[in-house]
């Protein structure tokens, strides 16, 4: 079986056009963050959520990955930000070869920040990194507190992890306990957030975080 | 670029297993079912409920495909079915290749149905046929009413769609015609369930289509 080997090989050169590509984000002062989630934890809710935000005083790039349409991409570009959209035409993660030509596509010297919106996957978006200064999960209450076990790979390899859709616990069994143990032990001190982005819980404390954590990068 | 090629040999290869894998579950009379589930969507839930009603009145096997840990595969042994794990350690589906050897662990002549949970994700297990009789989808509630045009590969791919988590339809914003939409464009006439597996509303109507279709097709 050769799959292995040619797994590997991609994940190589993979990672060196994403040290490329972090190279270029960081020559146009740029701060990119990869956000990954399962798909429907809210991904484009909190996406926009945080563009609004943002927006008031950051100037925001936004690339969206999907298999198919164009759906979360529009629902930004009302936002009035520059959009790209990346379909992956089945693939199950954006890779740094995906992600280049679409920085092509936007302004990058007159941008601020850039949000990356991968493929919604608990999987294969772990794999390959993007050359973001910031890997963001965002996990649901609805997904269960089993997930960190379950999906240990996505879990370990993040900088931030937002708890999303909280106003769902009263009628959800979540044991948060669990949940955050799971947490603690792939990936110890982990900066975390509980919100809920669909009613704008939680959110002043994720974009302050965000905003002094980017002008310490810069 | 050898991705493309290399991916299609491996489907290539992984047909002519299913193909074989289907003759050996029709030789041993047993009806071979493939859930199928974004991360979360409730399908270890599901699948409890399912057992414990079919059990009653047929021989149940059930193998179980994760990333990591078996939570889900002791959650079903308790039930008193024999159970065997799949840990993919890493890969982001089941392929036959993988569920071949697993069924070497189950008394697949003594028994009538085969429940295989695939690896929670809503991409690559529709590439990958198992040899099952029936691929079942449970999509739910808190994922969102646009999953069937976020991913059409597996919407399009599947025999029976369950619509799980009905129960918090009031909490949160969903359109159940723009979903069914979706589906109907991708898949007519496809066989569809609304359930709460975890207040067991709808499950009769499952069970009963469910132990139907298993007579038609021995």
């Amino acid at each position: 079986m050769p799959r292995i080997p040619i797994v590997e090989n991609i994940l190589h050169a993979n990672q060196i056009l994403a040290t490329e590509l972090r190279q270029r984000l960081d020559t146009a002062a740029v701060y990119g963050i990869n956000l990954m989630a399962s798909p429907g934890a809210g991904k484009t809710t909190f996406t926009t959520s945080t563009i609004k935000r943002l927006k008031e005083h950051l100037r925001i790039g936004y690339v969206d990955g999907d298999i198919a349409t164009t759906i979360d991409a529009e629902k930004i570009a009302v936002l009035g930000v520059p959009v790209v959209q990346i379909n992956t035409g089945g693939n199950c993660h954006l890779d740094a070869n995906m992600l280049n030509p679409a920085l092509d596509q936007l302004p990058l010297d007159t941008l601020d920040v850039l949000l990356v919106e991968n493929v919604g996957n608990l999987v294969c978006p772990a794999n390959f990194q993007l050359g973001t200064h910031l890997n963001v999960l965002i996990a649901s209450i609805p997904e269960g507190d089993d997930k960190p076990y379950k999906y240990p790979g996505m879990y370990r390899g993040v900088d931030v992890l937002i708890l999303n859709k909280i106003d769902l616990l009263p009628y959800i069994p979540f044991k948060l306990d669990y949940f955050w143990q799971g947490v603690e032990i792939l990936n110890p001190g982990l900066t975390t957030f509980q919100v809920s982005a669909l009613h704008n819980e939680g959110m002043d404390e994720w974009i302050e975080w965000l905003t002094q954590r980017r002008r310490q990068s810069i």
